[in-house]
């Protein structure tokens, strides 16, 4: 017997459309002729209490059985679908929100209202692909006022999970990026734990770089915990650092970060939202931001980054949360290691005080993990570092994040790539330049982050003497293709490091 | 034997996802696994001589067998697919013309050099909808000056087919729309082809409305003709009425449009350029713009069209071609019926001299047929309408039709909807106005343009007076469920007609 008008049987396709729900049905099924369903129509399907805004794909062949619909993998988990389970499925109603982003694509200011509206539909999964990076183009480009980021941010916070932990001091960090191998969080949340202060770290995966944080922890650890295991972990240890896609912080942010990645699009007023919005989400009160400045680093001058720096104290005091900013040095990249594993290379031989760990990594990581400590009424101005240092070096930071990486799930050995090309000196001199934009380029063409064991690994820094034929640098890649590429970049006359001849 | 490192032969599994290029790869596959390949990762899928960008999206069931791929429907058509051929895969190479978008979004002016480049790569496949959205998010809302438009308009003549008819005049008309059961083409066309002049006309499918001209031709007769048979209908009856999607004549604005109607979005200098270049294209040179103003048609008021049209005619200076505008009244909806069918039952009693024919579409059509013919050197400034209304009334108007019908395959019957639902007067009174949106938002909800039967019938117009309880329209529609949505649509308080108390 055929099923109700508006119903299909479920079938597992199989097919993973990464965080685009799509349904699949056969064009001459009796819900797309009755309901007059044609491919590109969006299409609310409801299963039980649940339901998901799908893209409709029409079928022609016999992959789907007469009275079946499939789902892509990730509308399928959405509504916690079961092979044969009855969906029923109609029109979509136009996206209210959306006359909102067209709104603001003309030039208008967004309300509070208007921000609530647009970030409980894309949380809520209305926005396909399209409408998201319309709602980014128009706010990218310095579009937001602090009035709008401010409403943005709170908007952000209450769609999520939030996590409470008592009245206590709750520290966090986050650096705004564009370093390539600036991996500081694993070793610092270490000598912070450590210390005793709550540090709940949620990282994100990368957007446009080689590796997230989260990326680059996965090599040593599991980072996908749910919140239930993060509070265990950080009740146990008072620090941890995991994937926030896992926990659920910002659903609206994670959906905007996979389109601005996929537009290689970063905007100012759609970063502070996402920065704070997770740390309050995590329930962090006290956040120190690293904002390291370089031109080829994410923020290219100091204005740039008092700009931001304004925007972020400013947001943070809207919110009732304290923000330390730290404006660094970024002129180049830090540690040797660009790409998950080599980075987590370098995070082990800091904190194992490996006779060859990278210094700019470990003085680093030292400097933030002091402006932190500060936040405890414990620690006097100025001392921080001091102690920081004393953490790190009397391998008490070292034991923490193995005893974190074990209560994450069990620590990892890193991948070692199965293809190393070395780049060679084209003359004798002094390393003037090391160009974080391109060295990224090539690191992420090799595979990384996908490819964990790929990247590039450098044997020098910014000021060293070479000679002509030394080892400047590695190429790690597990595919020839991808070497390739990477050696084809270079092909085109890309300069990554600049040699002054002596 | 397994196909090389790269290679996979191909299964034809029948998804129509509409305008993107998707490829179904098995996430277990030797290129997956090789490339590091994974879902909404860009391919390039080569086949002979002929290659397409896709997104991938991977397999973790048996729909296909070791060693295959599949392709989207749009994808097998464009690199010319047969089942089981071996195609390559490999890592699409970042768009290197993105950066010149992201530029736009931060505020920048594109050059010259920059548009050629997103055009070209938008025509040849590079951009997901993703990128177009951004693209479109970046120029909309006044964003682009008049060099850019110019620009643009010359970038998007030059990346498709082009039409040439000798060196003589060449009419085409448009109109920039946003007034429901304006479809004055077909009988425009009709006369001024009875006339003598060629008018190779190519219209578009609805963008946000309920329906565009190709659509409601398409009730009447096939307007999917390709350029040489377009050409045929010219040649034998001086004109035509064809879909311009099916004759290439602009690729990127084909892709641009699509994603502008699902994002609802109409941007001034897209539509400037997509106006004219789709003329150029089609080897006009003499082109009349019907701008209809009223406070709910798509431009709002005179200043508006008056930006408009300085931008039209000199765009088209700029390009050596002729553009006269007309701005004319858009406070209410033209003839009775909107959406297709019935919209082309309006067009034919018109055409036929039927005596129950809307008054308002006849003198619309005849006031831009004899601007148009006053193109013609032997048509004096003036002499336009008395000529056009006397080719309508003697019928040579309507034979032309039935001859362009005839040529394009055959002209079609019109189809009835399976419901129809009338909605009463509240109470007595004079009409005051009718909200052109609002009336195509429930035509559009009762299944126009998809549905072709679908739509509104208007029993009354602006000025007249109406006793309680008499029929004010009439919803058609195919579906129980599209019903429901205009009926819930209106349930909501929304006022379509004013009708003023006496």
């Amino acid at each position: 017997m055929p099923p109700q008008h508006d119903k299909l049987y479920l079938t597992r396709l199989g097919i993973d459309s990464y965080k685009e729900a799509v349904i699949y049905m056969r064009e001459d099924c009796h819900v797309c002729r009755s309901e007059g369903l044609t491919a590109h129509a969006r299409v609310r399907v409801t299963l039980g209490d649940r339901f998901v805004i799908a893209t409709l794909n029409t079928i022609s062949s016999e992959i789907l059985e007469k009275d079946h619909a499939g789902l892509s993998e990730y509308a399928w988990k959405l509504i916690g679908a079961n092979e044969k389970d009855l969906i029923s499925v109609s029109h979509a109603r136009p996206i209210l929100s959306m006359s909102h982003v067209r709104s603001k694509i003309y030039g208008n200011r967004l309300s509070a209202e208007n921000i609530k509206m647009i970030v409980e539909d894309i949380s809520a999964g209305l926005y396909a692909d399209i409408h998201i990076a319309a709602f980014l183009s128009a706010c990218a480009g310095g579009r937001m006022d602090m009035e709008e980021i401010v409403n943005l941010t709170r908007a952000m916070v209450n769609v999520g999970n939030r996590i409470t932990w008592g009245t206590g001091l709750v520290v966090d960090k986050h650096c705004v990026g564009g370093l390539p191998g600036n991996r500081t969080t694993p070793i610092v949340v270490s000598i912070v734990a450590a210390f005793g202060l709550i540090i709940p770290k949620t990282s994100s995966r990368a957007i446009t770089s080689p590796a997230g944080t989260a990326d680059t922890m996965e090599v040593l650890a599991p980072v996908e915990l749910n919140i239930k295991s993060m509070r265990r972990v950080v009740e146990q240890e008072n620090g941890c650092i995991v994937w926030g896609g896992s926990v659920d912080l910002s659903p609206a942010d994670d959906l905007l970060i996979q389109v601005e990645k996929a537009l290689d699009l970063d905007s100012e007023g759609q970063l502070v939202a996402s920065v704070i919005s997770k740390k309050i989400s995590a329930g962090s009160n006290h956040i120190l931001i690293d904002i390291p400045v370089g031109p080829t680093a994410k923020v290219r001058d100091i204005s740039a980054a008092q700009i931001l720096e304004n925007y972020l104290v400013t947001v943070g005091k809207e919110l009732d949360i304290s923000i330390k900013t730290c404006i660094s040095d970024g002129t180049a990249p830090v540690g040797r290691g660009i790409g998950p594993a080599l980075e987590a290379r370098d995070i082990v031989a800091v904190l194992s005080g490996d006779s060859a760990a990278p210094l700019d990594l470990k003085e680093r990581a030292i400097l933030l993990a002091g402006h932190i400590l500060e936040f405890s009424p414990d620690v006097t101005e100025g001392q921080g570092m001091a102690i920081a240092r004393k953490i790190l070096d009397n391998g008490r930071a070292w034991q923490k994040f193995q005893a974190i990486c074990a209560a994450q799930g069990g620590m990892r050995e890193i991948p070692q790539a199965q293809y190393k090309h070395i780049i060679h000196a084209p003359h004798s001199g002094t390393i003037q330049s090391i160009d974080n934009r391109k060295i990224a380029k090539i690191a992420k063409l090799a595979g990384a982050p996908y490819t964990k064991a790929a990247g590039v690994d450098l044997y020098i820094h910014v000021g060293q003497k070479i000679d002509k034929g030394a080892p400047v640098y590695s190429i790690h890649t597990n595919s020839p293709g991808e070497l390739t590429y990477s050696l084809n970049f270079l092909a085109e006359g890309n300069h990554i490091i600049q040699i002054k001849e002596d």
